[in-house]
């Protein structure tokens, strides 16, 4: 069994995503839900068991670093100078014990070696200190993959007046997918930032891309999120 | 541009699908949740806006009529003949005016023609008549993706003393992926029945099974789950 | 064992009130919330079942003819005048078989009689054909107390950008109290309408609304509500 | 403006009880939904905070010195004994700056004052060292009233085949009155353990203890609870 050819599988899948695009906008799939007045930066499980080398959870170094933290940083200046919301999102667990008959894993460790991220062992799901949150920035610790569905997160949004989530982090498969789709659920504008999620395995970003940007959220790079975010803050400042 | 050759985009993931496996299982992915000790069925959106054509929503018909239908009639006869619950899972809307101000679609109507399903045009979103409830069975009635999140069915099942569902339905990629997901996070072992699983775009049942075995839940046959609903029956008999 | 006296028991309850909202104002409590921008009027169950005499839920019927049904109207009247969103709540259940090992009911059906609102039965948990909904409001058909747990209530208030409910109906110490406490925790502000909330026993309105008041969300008249709409479109006209 | 006679308040209660008591009986209501066959322990809020002097939150010392702590210990160590799941519930914030347009307090410091329990004093949310966790016990941090509405609670509970919950803290009016509601609108059966929950002010355990009673959990003292537990575990060993 050899790997499969990353490039033949890239070209296969936007075939695939050609054909599927085309059924989709003949019956009215594929619309924008667009930005809306009022984000919020929603970054998920960029924590070091995920960002860096070495962990189970650990993702794809190449596009993390290159791509991922960047994109981030840029980000993170955008919304900082805009004063608007930055929720970091982490995951850890209290009782690791595969074997305890109560824990709050839940059944989660039936299926991911989420045992790996004990509370105790702050350094492991403590934000990347490359884009480390800073006074006035929240930090959620959440215990499942969404970042809303069984959390505080809709409620403290909406009462933040928000209407617009920038959606980044790992994995695309999992929690980043995961909170896109119940932030739509939630009322939220969902834009998934391309460049700023990354996977473990081949094709799992594309594939849960396409499928979002088709059903869930749009889909739009690091830049195009910027200029929006500097667009907002002049449109306000032109307003006092 | 052409059409993806379904044969040749196949044997592409299966290929991704081998390189991930062996990722996941090296770093304690792709365990398995199990099944537990009473199931329920919940069967999502098997209604006739997705099970017959000429609608948006209609399903690859040749998996709908040749393995999803039928499955979905041999499940049901193991769950009434074990008399363990059963819930079928629809979606409709009250307000379907796009340009309402407030509309129970949410913001969904910016993603995908929901605005089609209206909630006085019954036949639309009635279950399909080859897999009617009976008397007894529940029907969920649902704005969102999921059928867990921001619904009322984690309370009753929990209070039914159900612990697995058996999840059955389209569309791979959203409701019934979002079901599966909210299923295990809310403490409920999800097994997907593959075969009784369908989608419209090529592709997209394989890719989202794949995932959902990898992290949220197993994945079985229709015939594998009725031995397993047989088993409980048998069992529960030896025990009076 | 004779019944309490009305007037003498709501002599004590406003003095227990007046100790404790000495010891309140003190400690912090009692803010207000305060009227937001867009409002949503959330009327929770005024059925038929709850708002007609000869049900098990019946509730107090000297309030709800001469003050809830004509409140609830001068509240419909201006809601619709501004083009404001409208949510009528009403409760049914379609497995009221007590004997049932599953049911809709959940659990409640051991605490109250549930039992008897089927959803066949639609004249039951029909709206009161008083302040009967019209095109364009919503009907939330719910299991629970509460008009937002479990529900899909807090997503679609979001997304048409709803930032405050006016909440009403029966009963104050159950559905009403419940809706109130989650509108508030899912970030929106709650006020309730003094006289068009109902219960059945005596001093369940008193106690409820002032535990409601003091933590949950603020107080108003109906007359105080509907001069806060009519203020919100002129505003509205004055800015076109 | 004189206090309340606490004696005469608590008589006038009860007779309001014994004639909405005759009602609810009367209708169906008031039934019992009884002990199931896995509990777990929901301590609510007993963080120093609401038991100790000199915090805003602080609440009856009295009746915390001396019947809820107390209660508690005995209720853990049945727990314990047993090998029984126990979760200790609290409440702090991280943005706690009450001018901040974005904060994890939601709007909830718009009605009381969260602002002071800061995640950073950490001593504030600890829970009360008589009756701190121990290994294997799990401590939710919330940010509103409910432990169960947007938290992982219910998802833990019933991952770990939990039925019922028995529980206690503080406020009876707020958060205990919230959990026990929710715990049953997501299938669980609520005890309410009446020595155990307490308040700040005079009448609110009477009163929400009498409405939790009639329509949304039964309630017991701490003694009825640890013979339920000890039953348990007896049967247990027998069975072995």
């Amino acid at each position: 069994m050899s790997d499969v050819d990353a490039k033949e599988l890239d070209r296969l899948l936007q075939q695939a995503f050609d054909t599927a695009s085309k059924l989709y906008q003949e019956r009215g799939f594929q619309r924008r839900v667009g930005f809306g007045k009022r984000p919020a930066l929603v970054s998920v499980d960029l924590a070091n068991a995920w960002t860096r080398p070495g962990n189970p959870f650990t993702c794809d170094q190449e596009k993390m670093d290159n791509e991922i933290i960047p994109g981030m940083q840029k980000l993170l200046k955008a919304f900082r100078a805009a004063g608007l919301p930055v929720i970091h999102v982490t995951t850890a667990y209290e009782i690791t014990d595969r074997n305890a008959e109560f824990t709050d894993m839940g059944l989660w460790h039936n299926k991911i070696p989420v045992d790996v991220v004990n509370l105790k062992d702050t350094n492991l799901w403590a934000i990347d200190s490359r884009i480390a949150p800073i006074e006035g920035e929240y930090t959620l610790l959440k215990k499942r993959a969404s970042a809303f569905h069984g959390t505080e997160l809709g409620g403290i949004l909406r009462a933040g007046g928000v209407d617009t989530i920038l959606v980044t982090g790992v994995t695309a498969c999992a929690c980043v997918r995961q909170t896109v789709c119940d932030g739509l659920a939630d009322g939220f504008r969902p834009i998934a930032v391309r460049d700023c999620i990354g996977d473990r395995v081949p094709g799992a970003v594309a594939w849960n891309l396409f499928d979002i940007d088709a059903k869930f959220g749009d889909v739009h790079s690091s830049d195009e999120c910027v200029a929006y975010i500097n667009g907002l803050a002049k449109a306000s400042l032109a307003a006092e």
